[in-house]
């Protein structure tokens, strides 16, 4: 395997661990910003840095339009193009084609599709999704699969699930024949400097990227139970669960987190794609994920909507005009120790950038310092009480929240 | 006097010096980044005190819009509103009013306008003009003028040139009677945080605003002399050269500097409003001003247009689709430290938010250290060759540049 995971403590069916990646390492459980375009929309790697962020995202159908996976491999790679030397991932474009809708068409070599730029035609398949994730170079790349739509019967779930089986096997058959291709690899031997303006050396040469496959099954607990083992058996570095935030209700996604689970190896990453609320992100790393990556705090953010530990605030509203607190008297962002509500909500009824910039600085520090205190708490053996507390403060009741 | 100014070294007309202001020194000749809705745009307060600006603008017109300058007095000030502890200036209105065009009307009592925003009837006088930049509380405040249109005959310059004088005095006049409502000195006595966390005082009780006078007369050398004269017998703090940028040639913009200069107190600020690109910046500091604001380096970064010390790069531009140089290798910002040309084009060309931020910071930092520059070149008595040096490395001659 050429990515180390490591356990280091347990708390119920919770894990603390380590993600050693050939850009650095990454504490879980953990929450992974989404970059989509090369870039945490509203922030840059400074704060991301500042945030401690360890891992982001970035989206192969995007960066595969602009400005295109081959343009990306001949600058040196996604680390290089966008100046973040910490870890990345990739999805495989899988989930971005799927909402596509009317502009795709699905066979068994792949997905043609239109561009949502400017309609070409474009067609991506496990080979294809595969060969343009070793182009970007994220230290983990996922299998290319068909996100089953919702809602999805028996039949139809599991034919897409089936498919997205011989897709994974595709996959890691054209990973494994080209891995040694990942831009960074021609980089050993020369010097990089990261962000703190110290010298390291890059990715030793025998490291490679690591490949995840997606457990799929619709709302089907048998076919997630199947979806899992079966792909365990192809043998991958780490798996997601995907399919999931698709227009089901939460109680369906926790349910269907439930039956994957106990079917994936204890001893590797296990990886929730696309969600979710703060209260979920707790709860999902309480039942034993790994990780999770979402757009929700970044986007929320652009909209004016902001977590904290008591709840959510809509800084549009009126009522914060002349509110001289800061967003959240629990939080110790840069935000919260110099801005008041005030004027967060003056720069976003103006339209002033500045609120979007701080709002997404703010929701990714309330994310990402969830997820230190989740780690704590696991270490401390005390997650259970911490779970309580945080739901409580957000006076959610398990009825509420799903 | 209010506010203290110390001249410390000259170098031809040209001359560096201190401005004393109740929230901290301002170097000269100084460029003023403007934050018209109290932010400026696209960057935070951090990168500013990064950056080293040591104060910045705001603009009347528009914070007498939204959140209203009576709001901003009852949440403490501008300074306290959008946490800024360095100097504030805050324009009139007058310019913004003038910018209205179809929507004013003046009388010799004030402006009456309507609202860009909702069509709200509203009017400004120098009385209320003052009023509200007492409100918000900014270190340096202008007199309410008339900005003479362009073109404009020389009985038209006079007649509004007059009125402009008739304003300065009621704006002194309003001034002096009402400068201890200023917000910030009821604070006098409690403690501040600034922002590097160190705890400081607040300006004291004795200190007030600062009031500039503005030098109007259009395009006629006369006028501005006139104008000059009869502003400084009014008595202010310092003095501004108003009325410029309005769509003139760049030859009458420095003619009209030039006209005013010697006819204002060589020992008192002397501020031209409204420019300018980068080399008008060094002439004019070169002239002998010693303040200047324009929104030119935040507006033309939000387009893609970056300042260099080798001209202009327009970051859209596909030549710079795989360009792995910095924007400039001569900038020492941290944009350029860590960004090539090819992401920040990718940035500018997919519409990602962090474009215009890093845009915005390396234009800031470009305008910043090029005055840093000048007034080390001052104080070394060598700013003809830098002046010579600046225009030859941007390939300017004399006629381009007019």
């Amino acid at each position: 395997m050429s990515l180390s995971f490591h356990i280091d403590s347990r708390d119920g069916s919770a894990r603390t661990g380590k993600l050693i990646t050939p850009h650095g390492e990454v504490e879980t459980p953990v929450f992974m910003p989404v970059g989509t375009l090369a870039s945490v929309k509203g922030t840059s790697n400074e704060t991301l840095e500042q945030l401690n962020a360890q891992i982001i995202l970035a989206n192969t159908y995007h960066l595969y339009l602009r400005p295109g996976t081959e343009q990306v491999r001949k600058l040196g790679g996604l680390h290089r193009f966008m100046s973040w030397e910490r870890a990345l991932l990739t999805d495989s474009g899988g989930f971005q084609v799927f909402s596509l809708n009317d502009l795709r068409k699905v066979n068994e070599e792949g997905v043609s599709f239109r561009s949502h730029l400017d309609g070409a035609s474009l067609f991506l398949s496990p080979e294809s999704a595969t060969e343009a994730q070793i182009a970007l170079g994220a230290d983990v790349i996922m299998a290319f699969d068909e996100c089953t739509e919702y809602p999805a019967d028996a039949d139809r779930a599991r034919r897409s699930m089936e498919m997205t089986l011989r897709w994974a096997k595709r996959s890691k058959e054209h990973f494994e024949a080209h891995k040694n291709e990942v831009p960074w690899r021609q980089e050993a031997g020369s010097r990089t400097q990261d962000a703190g303006g110290t010298s390291r050396l890059p990715p030793p040469a025998s490291r490679t990227q690591a490949l995840f496959g997606i457990v799929q099954g619709g709302m089907h607990p048998e076919l997630r139970k199947e979806s899992a083992e079966r792909t365990v058996e192809i043998g991958f570095d780490g798996y997601a669960i995907g399919g999931l935030s698709v227009g089901e209700p939460r109680a369906a996604t926790r349910e269907m987190i439930e039956a994957t689970l106990p079917h994936l190896p204890a001893d590797r990453p296990r990886y929730v794609m696309g969600v979710g609320y703060p209260e979920e992100i707790v709860e999902y790393a309480a039942m034993g994920v790994d990780m999770m990556d979402c757009v929700l705090p970044t986007r929320a953010a652009r909209h004016g909507l902001l977590f904290t530990s008591e709840g959510r605030v809509n800084i549009k509203n009126a009522a914060y005009a002349a509110d001289q607190g800061p967003i959240d008297p629990n939080c110790s962002c840069a935000v919260c120790g110099r801005y008041t509500r005030a004027y967060l909500r003056h720069l976003y009824s103006t339209g002033e950038m500045l609120g979007q910039i701080l709002n997404t600085i703010h929701n990714l520090a309330h994310y990402l310092d969830t997820m230190r205190r989740v780690r704590d708490a696991i270490r401390c053996g005390n997650l259970q009480a911490f779970v309580s507390g945080f739901r409580a403060r957000l006076q959610l009741t398990p009825k509420a929240s799903s």
